[in-house]
């Protein structure tokens, strides 16, 4: 039974990570599955999720930052099993020697960038055929192949792949398909985590899922093919039984019955749980669904439990948030966003738990 | 001249802190100020806020959990001053030993606790006046009052402190004042920032302002009468002049005319810099406003450049999001929140640096 700490906690699982890069790689016509683990993890703790991920078979990582190169590269030297490991924001001036020492890979995004490096050592080339965000242009790309510029990976990244009807998709394949000819014999990387999901032509040599190994959906149309991962829940600080109608919270805006019981809850927006989701959310005490009464504070949120057995009214119950029954992109949505920041805003204080 | 790190920055001027923690002090007709420090004080770091406050003359700290409390008085036990740290969540059961390990007060919040922490050592009493969050009612406190039971500070909560015109401020501080006569010589608390300023009817002996003391105005209608605290910036990765008409970032939301300049800066929404600013807000490159185009990026943002002129566009730019030009009061309302979950949300990746 798990041992939850005084305090929100995300329960995290590694086996339903793993599971979730089986069935990505299981996916895949050609070539193999990465990972990308930049900001934590997206959010829920790269010193435990990147050896899950190694002894699950991933061995391409990418990051965001020179900084969490250097820091998967330190969780990653205890293990025997070779790695590479790619940033993606690429090696500013005077950092070529930071990049060697740890044995990082640069993602190269523009001929800045590519003549600071000066073939210092490997290097990944970014082709931008229609994010508008970083990478050389599909021309610089080809007059970089014909002065004869040699790279371990070229990657593209798709902007509308979560939608599989996007005109756009097909655009930036076309792009990035008459781009890469011109580096024969080069690995390539193009699909994200929705990208695995449009056909094989987008496979290529290295796929970069995210967001999908953490369970939250590639697609914004169909069942999310993914296992959960991460329990959001908290426990409640306080019950309270109104005698009388009463406001909740601040400003006041919302206004509860006599008879009503309310949970204080120890999760609030420090806590990356969004102030946008007041008033109109749900969590779970167990298997009953309790609205959120009013704002969200800095540290608590009120949950209306009156529907929850008296009996289990104790100090021990917890509250979840983010669970089978609300998965992440549901409690997202309420907030009118997408899993991706939930899970990035994860707060300090909430308690990462690993099984 | 500040040297800036290689990503995204937030300058805090602990002068400025202890500047505001004296205009507050001066503010108040009775009694002093204590200062709220919880959530790592408000996401701007703790460690180094606290002993700044101290050395202006704060001797009373607030925080909301054991943990916050424990790591506090380690930050402070290295000063010669001494100090009084409350715990807003109370003492759960079996944490009184920690509390008094620490030095630290309990704010009591119901019956259990006050059961639970049973006379261990001195305590505070919170009594919610119309919060309905924390804290025992006022016809609770009488009856504990009543017991004989003694308090080291009697504390309530204003809901709706900066709406000064807003009702429930008058019927809170009936409360408040009716409860608290059956604690004679007792100390009470009441006023956070917006408090303050409302009038000396709230002051009471020891105030609590959080906000106000970094920045954030504890008013709604009113100019901001605190001075401005902490400067969020971040690097431009990549600089783009566009040949063509062109989508910007995920899902193409934006649609941008040969000519224009773009710049790729380095803080995404897993900084916390929120999605919802997506298409619709503003940075600052020195004096110029630079609007956001498209959609905001876990790890990145575009904003246009065309109008900063073209010798500026260099590596060592940064783009400032809050400013003096523009307080975090107006990026949050930008987001549809308040700047309160902006400081809180700061994301690990953002250096806190400290003038």
């Amino acid at each position: 039974m798990t041992q939850y700490p005084h305090g929100p906690s995300l329960a995290i699982s590694l086996a339903a990570i793993a599971r979730n890069y089986t069935l990505l790689s299981r996916q895949l016509m050609s070539g193999r599955s990465g990972a990308v683990v930049k900001a934590n993890a997206y959010g829920l703790g790269v010193a435990q999720i990147a050896p899950a991920l190694l002894a699950a078979g991933c061995r391409d990582f990418f990051v965001a930052t020179l900084e969490e190169g250097i820091y998967v590269r330190k969780i990653l030297s205890t293990e025997s099993v070779p790695s590479t490991v790619y940033v993606f924001h690429g090696a500013r001036k005077g950092e070529s020697k930071d990049f060697l020492a740890h044995n990082l890979i640069p993602v190269l995004n523009d001929r800045m960038q590519i003549a600071c490096w000066n073939h210092a050592g490997p290097a990944a080339l970014h082709i931008d055929t229609g994010m508008c965000r970083l990478g050389v242009t599909p021309e610089e790309a080809i007059a970089i192949a014909a002065e004869g510029q040699k790279f371990e990976l070229l990657l593209s990244h798709l902007a509308c792949a979560d939608e599989p009807s996007h005109p756009k998709n097909n655009q930036q394949l076309a792009a990035f398909r008459a781009v890469i000819q011109h580096f024969p014999g080069t690995p390539a990387s193009f699909a994200n985590s929705s990208g695995i999901f449009l056909n094989s032509d987008y496979h290529y040599d290295i796929a970069r899922p995210g967001c999908s190994l953490y369970g939250i959906s590639p697609n914004t149309d169909l069942p999310n093919p993914m296992e959960h991962v991460a329990t959001l829940s908290a426990p409640v600080l306080q019950y309270r039984t109104l005698t009388q109608d009463t406001d909740v919270g601040y400003s006041a805006t919302a206004r509860m019955k006599a008879g009503t019981v309310l949970a204080t809850v120890e999760l609030g927006y420090a806590d990356g749980f969004h102030r946008a989701l007041s008033n109109h959310a749900f969590g779970y005490a167990g298997d009953v669904r309790v609205p959120l009464i009013g704002r969200v504070s800095m540290d608590m949120v009120s949950v209306d439990v009156t529907q929850v057995p008296a009996h289990l009214h104790t100090p021990d119950m917890r509250i979840a948030f983010i669970c089978e029954q609300q998965p992440v992109d549901v409690l997202a949505e309420a907030a009118g966003t997408i899993g991706y920041e939930i899970f990035t805003g994860m707060g300090n204080r909430v308690r990462r738990m690993y099984a």
